[in-house]
């Protein structure tokens, strides 16, 4: 294998996160950085098979809440950017200017886009009439189908979703899952009489996430966006964010409320019962291959992966001990109970290489298996398989009644990765220090340290904002979800509030 | 809905296949051809799905030989490119001089490739430094990859795969499916230590394309391409073609070896059991959404599509009969039916629609649902649904045993498919007519008839197969890979020979 020798000398997670996270990625075989285009990853099979037992369940989601699959044409003709970039020019003068957007013209102004895309400007040996470009996402070319979709009330809700490579020209230092230049992308789309029957959309969204997020074992924050980190094209954003070992968030999906800025954009109408034509409002929810990025990341240790069992590509490895002149046939026991595990439903593999036990103990916890199974001549004789969690504890497990401890024992794992990664969570978000003025000069009264997130009651102008995220060298990620319970102060106004903002650094 | 205008007046298969096709695709809601770039259609729900349970039938034969599926980005630098160039003009040069191909040098001369993608040569406001193409196949990404990780014997075989995007320039006139612009691609790519290895996994393949064809009702022409048509850098191509109902052909599938002519090229050698340098043997197997093209095309009629019930994305559709002040509930009996046979891994859906009966059967009839279940209050009485197969037959069947009736006439359905086809098969094929000089020019002894495939004993030259093309205005297929069993006399040099050779118009 060529990955052998990169196998050895695992960096430390917690003091080099930064070298353990590329060095990780790749040594446990989700994929390979060497493909000549940078920020543009080989997804090997063992990252391709976890990436897509996360689509599993993102599937299981969308079925049970009525979206159907469609898939998009990659490629996008300039023009259609243009439409949306009037409309996101439209709605910042309309911010700027805090007036309403309807009474602003649409202009062709250059918005962000152009420069974010990948161009196709030349097809064989031809120059193109119309450009085109690589899809960052899909709103462009769904938003012209949906008025040929789309004519009365009885076709609202309209909820579709795709699952598609995305490209952005990424201009930053690349790293997998995180930032690439071609995204595993997640993308759904809904049409709704009116702007209450959208809002009730991102309540289904943000209880999707709930549920994946569980699955996957990764506490959340979900907070409204500020204005100025609001999608473009959206009334409001809400950023769904998982917290990296080093306290900074990583954003893993977003749901947009559109109301219907776009469906003015896209003349997007349906009659509704009273025979009227009406703008339909729409939401997106998205979510991209960070998710897997986050696993990596939150549950990993100095071994290697740990992958939550429900999305693990292996969820038991079968260690047969391979001894020369050993009365009992450990592998074909092994086999027996691999295929016992099987009609249970577990994904499970055999190891039966001719290697040192510590040799095969070291791959498979660098692949973050969540649980392994040894199987020597005692342990068959005493009719059992000794278990060991990959989060840590042993025990001999009976073979009568095998699938059933190998789930409990996998949902002992889930349980210690949510549990692990919630401790996180409530040791890295702290209360932000009180703000004073001394001698004319905004000063935190205790110390921002690094590699923490913030809360605050807050209810200040846009200015007050600025100032703190200049002084902390943080960002704002918004209003939580869950505000307070009961109002407090306002960290710069006094003024009571329940709003509780959350402030950090952000990948 | 935006298509119930489009469903009136379905043009009639036989006398009208080529307005029947493009008219079917849409009104069946498979997709949508609006999309404002020609030859990128938009994947609707039901084709989508479609499309997506033949993609289930590869994973799961993927599975089953030991493929494992990964994913290469789609872009490639244009330098790759110019490596394969290299070798297919090497090649070419190397049969037009018939001479081995390893005494001449790899010329960076210009292939056709560069006539057929897409550039990528800007992104954001930059031009970039080094062009990049998007993939019309993988084979330049991947073996860019394989001499990083293939090192020894113990490596191989390497037999992964993907399902991608495909991108061709094409310039001919475009039809769903059958040739687009974008293309949904299955392709396999396996690494082996010698040609018999190798020769060995495309066995395997036509073994895999058997199967998936039977599962598909779609009976195939399997022929090892000419020389002048075989994939450039391939040693042979064995093309598999279904043949549609004017009598074209359309090639579905193929298989590629490479010997060791892309290892050399692109130096992906491995350590022998001798510790010795080797270049791999290499092979490739590809697919497309062509697949649902031959199924659209071979299987319908005209009422619409006929769905093969391993790939119908609803199986069973249960029309309850609306009636007012009926006592009978027929739609909760219909849940209930829908919820047992769904037990039972079907995939059904309720149309409790208040529409008349006939709207109805002309809605499911055009989306080729193969099996139907009316259920009224008479035959709630009787204990029975009234079952109506998609390719014809009525009968009632009793409540109490429905899944397994269900089951038993969709496996009618299924054969009645493959009867169907086989005998247009059959039909199609004919004996190619003798030929003769007659006063100096070689003449038919028969008329050739459009709509049919001929075949013929052949053992003649490269001039014998042009004269045979040009005179019958028809191009080889290939050697059936099953010969005659028998001798015969090849049909230009009278020599005895049992290659079996099929020629065609194809798409």
């Amino acid at each position: 294998m060529s990955h052998d020798k990169a196998k050895r000398g695992i960096p430390s997670k917690n003091d080099q996160f930064n070298e353990w996270y590329p060095f990780i990625v790749e040594a446990a075989d989700l994929v390979d950085k060497r493909y000549p285009i940078k920020g543009m990853d080989v997804w090997r099979p063992y990252g391709w098979k976890a990436m897509k037992l996360i689509d599993a369940l993102t599937h299981i989601e969308m079925e049970n809440t009525g979206h159907e699959e469609v898939n998009f044409p990659l490629l996008i003709p300039e023009n259609l950017l243009e439409k949306e970039n009037a409309l996101v020019a439209r709605l910042k003068r309309a911010r700027e200017e805090d007036v309403d957007p309807d009474s602003l013209r649409m202009d062709e102004e250059e918005a962000g886009f152009k420069k974010e895309v990948y161009w196709v400007k030349h097809a064989g040996q031809n120059e193109l009439d119309i450009p085109m470009f690589l899809r960052p996402t899909s709103e462009t070319a769904m938003y012209t189908m949906f008025p040929l979709w789309i004519r009365s009330h009885k076709d609202l809700p309209l909820k579709i979703y795709q699952m598609v490579n995305t490209f952005r020209y990424e201009t930053k230092q690349t790293r997998s899952f995180i930032r690439v230049r071609e995204i595993h992308f997640f993308e759904a789309h809904t049409a709704h009489i009116d702007e209450d029957d959208a809002t009730q959309q991102i309540k289904e969204d943000l209880e999707i996430v709930d549920r994946l997020m569980h699955e996957l074992c990764l506490p959340v924050i979900k907070a409204k966006r500020p204005v100025w980190d609001t999608f473009p094209g959206a009334w409001y954003t809400i950023g769904i964010d998982a917290i990296m070992p080093n306290g900074r968030t990583l954003q893993v999906a977003s749901c947009h409320h559109y109301r219907d800025q776009w469906a003015k954009a896209f003349d997007i109408s349906y009659e509704n019962i009273d025979a009227e034509q009406s703008y339909v409002h729409q939401t997106t929810y998205g979510m991209s291959e960070r998710l897997l990025g986050a696993i990596v990341g939150m549950h990993g240790d100095d071994s290697g992966l740990i992958m939550p069992p429900s999305i693990a590509p292996i969820q038991v490895v079968l260690c047969p001990m391979i001894r020369k002149n050993a009365t009992a046939d450990t592998i074909s026991v092994a086999n027996e109970i691999a295929s016992t595990l099987r009609k249970s439903g577990l994904r499970v593999k055999v190891d039966n290489r001719d290697l040192h036990p510590g040799q095969k103990y070291y791959d498979w916890e660098i692949k973050g298996v969540p649980l392994r199974l040894d199987i020597g001549p005692r342990d068959i004789e005493q009719g059992t398989a000794f278990a060991a969690k990959r989060t840590g504890g042993k025990e001999p497990i009976p073979l009568s009644n095998i699938a059933n401890d190998c789930l409990r024992l996998l949902q002992q794992v889930s349980e210690e990765l949510r549990e692990r990664a919630h401790q996180h969570m409530e040791h890295v978000i702290q209360p932000l220090p009180q703000i004073s003025k001394v001698e004319g000069e905004w000063t935190f009264e205790g110390e921002i340290l690094d590699g923490h997130i913030y809360e605050l009651a807050f209810d200040g102008s846009d200015a007050h904002a600025e100032i703190i995220e200049r002084l902390g060298g943080l960002s704002f990620l918004g209003d939580a979800t869950e505000p307070y319970e009961n109002s407090r102060p306002c960290h710069m106004t006094g003024n009571p509030t329940t709003r509780r903002v959350l402030l950090s650094k952000s990948y």
